[in-house]
């Protein structure tokens, strides 16, 4: 859950903010049947109609039910159906049958998202409530990259290969190829990590506190689908000593041979199937082959607190995000955000002094520092805004589906 | 494959049954959303949408393409999403990707249909094919049957358990109850079995030929939900005694306590959870159970041969079957057939001389005949004319999706 | 269990049959270490120990606990390791886990076999007794050749592959080679099947019954590794429309492209590795593979009751079967017994009128009447004198480790 | 790999450190009969005599094969058998399968290892190899913790419950009971951490560095079985709030309800089932459990960091740890040092500039820094003189079958 410190911006710039997410994430459903949106893929993906009614779900819950005098709810047996994982707000459907929600409709769920927006607006204008709207917009920023992600997953395994957008010849600029060439170095000693307050942040970011570095270096570019080709053509996934134990068994049994996404010269986009663009970013790799990769190339994958370090006095809503309603794609740029989250060595554990803040909005993230690994930066299909040099996303080694991609780092 | 020996029927009243039950596949999915006909909520089970694209797939295939000359393919890519089983066909999507189909759409696959009923009226006329339709027909019916038991098994993984019909208090008499008070008698002998040509039949249902049979009667009723709650309140799913090795194992590790379906004093139907008749025939069981059941009841299940001996000369379209679009529930009734498909204690085995036909269409049954039970009769959700006394059903002794009861059997 | 008729042989013949079925077992596991008797390589297979302590178990608890007044259990723990599957006689360790036994040690195990055998002399003179000592000889017979195939199958896991016994190059004759070339007719008719009593038989041998058979011929020959090996290079492993749908399922999951024990021009035995005898008959077949090599050859298997009326009046104590402690090892011979185990297209299924035993030895045979398949004849590890015409083994169509072969039949 | 400083200890000393741990590993399977040595319980666990075997196959590998001129291998076709997970190093026996080899014989292993032995003494004189010498006497003391925690786990399944020793009535003393009520202060600041060089360490543990740590207190005591009795009586088991969200997955579905080895008042130790000691620590828990006590005791786990900042200074060979082949028992007592692992919530991760030996004994540690906890301090099975404050032992989160156990940690 966020540090909560009271906002100096006015309420009027969260309401505006409010309603402009709330628009976004039904922009991006609008390419949408009716049976695109009930799709699921796997457990770990969710049907663009579920992210719909759950980022809902969320603020009826914490805030309208929680804090709004007298308000009902529109549907009493819904939460059993949108609830994610909250383990305080009681039990709910199992994960792995969201996809069988033909019901309610997405024409119910829009009207639900109506009128949990028009009860809203009479709690945005309450300053007591500023943290948790933003945090509830965060959610739900969060829930439009997995809506776009879940979505790309589920339309992938249509031998068809639908498209949810046209392809756009102009928009998709050549990538510029940055290569591995240049490094950013930094002299190492003690900076401060994590978020100090002040603003908007998850729980998870903070307290802010002090890391001793070595000195190291970044590269300045992302690895691109050109890097990744040369490691597969040198026997990359074939080649044991490159992989951590548990990597090498995944990839000998899940017959593990490239990117996900990845068929011939091709690759599967929210266009449908499209050439590669060797310049561009590699993306949805998981862990274990981005850290092959790196060993493969004589590097290593940066720390967390390293790629934070230089991230500090970047602008984090620079870069290739997400804009609008519109395919997103990788295109390589200066700057550490953007194009795809970037993977890091570090296991994504508490801070010193983190404590999960009390009820149900506190099994947030504290829960799920186990197993999981850190990536920074953010992606060509994260909202622009939301993003931080504080921010931590994370997922287990094995995981694909996401934006996911690299870039190097060594010792100095 | 069907035996195909050319009806004298005239080729009109051909073309009107094909038509009828078109028709009646597109009645069928009416009450359905767009996203309700793309479920699919296990392997066994498949979306409404592809029943219906299924059905006109084989008429495509089997019919316009291999016998009308210039017929061009709807759609190239088609027929490998919609292909079922057929080897001979080539490749196909994985059973249980069936459900991420969004595309087509609902509407393109009734484009599709109306395309191959237009051009199927070219082939109808034409007797010599009159044995393929027969089968096309047969084949849709079969399909029509488990549309209903397949979206049933979704929409009751939704918790809101929707209805895809209302119920009709006024439909749904108060079921007859026959219990096992009446028998009728057989005094064994050697009877003919299996269908000796002259109409259509499916392959597997011949050659006929003579079986010898001990003095048996047969129940004059249904085993009912009543009996059942007896069996389940007598301890019948706690007693080891009563259960084949396999089926105990199954009980005990799926936690299996009732029939599918039952919930405290309800029972989910097509128009939503509603109260148990304890008069009506019980469904929704497996082989196992029924087996299980007859152990209780002293008795025994009948072979495939003593209940189709006396089975000849009953009327196979009487009983409680499909007519039309409406909630099939069983509700009891004179007659062996209607209600629920009834287990037997036969295994599904070629019968002497039996030889599946040649090519593609020979896949439609011998490939099964392994592991699987057989059941006879029809059930409410049989379109009514599909069964035969000599019609073979068959399914694994785990399976309880289908409209499954049983009538017991004892020795004379 | 048993029909139990009294023998009119002496009691004195008994004794002399229990005490030398009791050294049999002791001498096949002679040549074991303490750890070889321990292994246990898949749940379907059991330690060489367990089978030694087992059927001492039957012995104890069914004779001696039951019959012999004032007998006290050896110990009294030990029956919940060496129960196998009889409900009736509570709770036991997990059938996987038997390879965990390393204690009590071999030595105690042979301590109880003696102190039972010690017990049993006292029985054996009362002939009340006589048909569960029956039971019980049977019982232990079939264990031993169970003893023989599970220490096959756990040295096979063995790299280095140990030999139980060393080759007897003599011992081996060369294999006289059949093939299919000559056939028994059969002109089918009514045939009585099953066994009538009058001597030791198995419950699910019975009761006799009349069946009624189309005309019939039987290959004079078992199918050999050479006609195997014309299988394996015309493709048999790779025709779908040759298989079972769920035997074309497993080859495919499983990968299986070869009989059990095949390597290369070699094949692993109770010798250790060996070359291969074309002439000799194929064995270590499953139910799928018999199924799909008879498609292949253009014949079919026969039923378990066209076997028995050929099999009739034969000597089943004839061919190749075991009759010392020594390598089993199949080598052609004339005669329906003997070799190997062969399939029938009959799935296991209770006879009419049949009726389990009462009390736990009802659990021998009739809850195992599902999912599986019978064999006929005997195996060149059927302990001579086991087997009868009526006898009826029966495993599930993917387990290999048996010697199962296979004898075609086709249409008259 | 070690770090190969070469130390000023005369040879003569390497001599009889090597001659020692070899006697002790055959000691501590004294009591094994041959097919206990053979027993493996689960993948994760070993057979005794595989790890007699392995530890022999090392220094047949890495020391004779490669730097003893002209020595031949015991056996050309054991190293399959008996090579862990060095991918250099080649094929080898699936991991499950090590319970298969009851061949060789122990006594064959027996003669390998003194074959070994002899032609070791040949290169312990030489000061060359002194460095991999250590790595292989390390790498023996770390299999005999293993062959003791993976007897145990193999007696704990055979429900006679076996003991491998016998209890010692005089040597287990009553536990002194040091709770949590006292905690070691640390004022914080940069510590140095890691293994610097000058004697023998894993290669995981360096190279050292600086890292910077708040405040913080360490308890003077582990975590006792009465305190565990506590959190199991207040629920802990079902309370969703204290667990990580896999931990709590993983606690429902393999329905966990106390720490390993727990039966009612009882736990299995190597003397069979005892009575359970409140006052000892409590052992045999997973990462999972021990971070749901620390959050319902309303503390933390320490960082890895942490506890090696106040064990530096401590005797690391003190405490409760293995002298002689006798049975292992948490007895409590002071130091940090001694009687179990304990947890850290630091994840198993290379240290900064950390770089993997080259060739097959890189393969030691690295590749397995992915999803697995550090654990600080020794065992009650750590052969004493193993371990070091900067000693990173690491396990998955649900792993339970070694001595592990916790002590608290909180904030300043």
């Amino acid at each position: 859950m966020a540090t909560m410190q009271r906002e100096r911006s006015a309420t009027h710039d969260l309401a505006g903010a409010y309603r402009a997410i709330r628009r976004l994430s039904e922009a991006l459903v609008a390419p949408l049947s009716e049976a695109d949106a009930t799709l699921q893929s796997m457990p770990d993906a969710s049907p663009a109609k579920w992210h719909l009614a759950h980022t809902t779900w969320f603020f009826e819950t914490f805030l309208l039910r929680d804090h709004l005098p007298g308000y009902q709810l529109f549907r009493g047996d819904w939460p059993f159906l949108f609830n994610s994982y909250y383990e305080a707000e009681g039990q709910r459907i199992a994960r792995a049958n969201r996809g069988l929600l033909s019901r309610p409709t997405l024409a119910e769920v829009f009207d639900w998202r109506a009128h949990v927006d028009a009860a809203m607006e009479r709690l945005l204008a309450d300053e007591r409530h500023q943290a948790l709207v933003l945090l509830g917009i965060a959610h739900e920023q969060q829930h439009q990259e997995l809506l776009l992600t879940d979505i790309k997953h589920a339309f992938f395994h249509n031998p068809l290969g639908p498209a949810m957008w046209p392809q756009d010849p102009v928009g998709v600029a050549p990538a510029q190829h940055l290569g591995h060439g240049g490094w950013r170095d930094h002299p190492g000693g003690i900076v401060t990590i994590g978020h100090a307050g002040g603003s908007f942040a998850f729980d998870n970011e903070g307290p802010a506190h002090r890391v001793l570095l070595e000195p190291f270096a970044l590269a300045e570019g992302l690895v691109t689908k050109g890097n990744w080709q040369d490691f597969i053509d040198d026997g990359g996934y074939r080649t044991a000593s490159l992989w951590l134990s548990d990597g090498w068994d995944w990839v000998q049994r899940a017959g593990i041979m490239a990117p996900l996404y990845w068929r011939d010269g091709q690759e599967f986009t929210h266009a449908g199937w499209q050439g590669r663009d060797p310049a561009a970013p590699v993306t949805h790799i998981s862990y274990f082959e981005a850290d092959a990769y790196a060993a493969w190339a004589g590097h290593r994958l940066p720390t967390e607190f390293e790629w934070e370090a230089l991230a500090q006095g970047q602008d984090p809503a620079g870069g290739n995000q997400l804009d609008t309603a519109a395919p997103p794609l990788p295109t390589g740029g200066a700057g550490l955000f953007g194009d795809c989250w970037q993977f890091t060595r570090s296991a994504y554990l508490p801070y010193p002094r983190y404590h999960p803040a009390a009820g149900a909005v506190g099994e947030y993230n504290g829960k799920f520092m186990a197993g999981q690994w850190v990536l920074k930066g953010a992606s060509c299909a994260t909202p622009r805004g939301h993003s931080r040099a504080t921010y931590r996303n994370f997922f287990y080694p094995r995981q694909r589906w996401q934006f996911t991609g690299l870039r190097l780092a060594k010792d100095l």
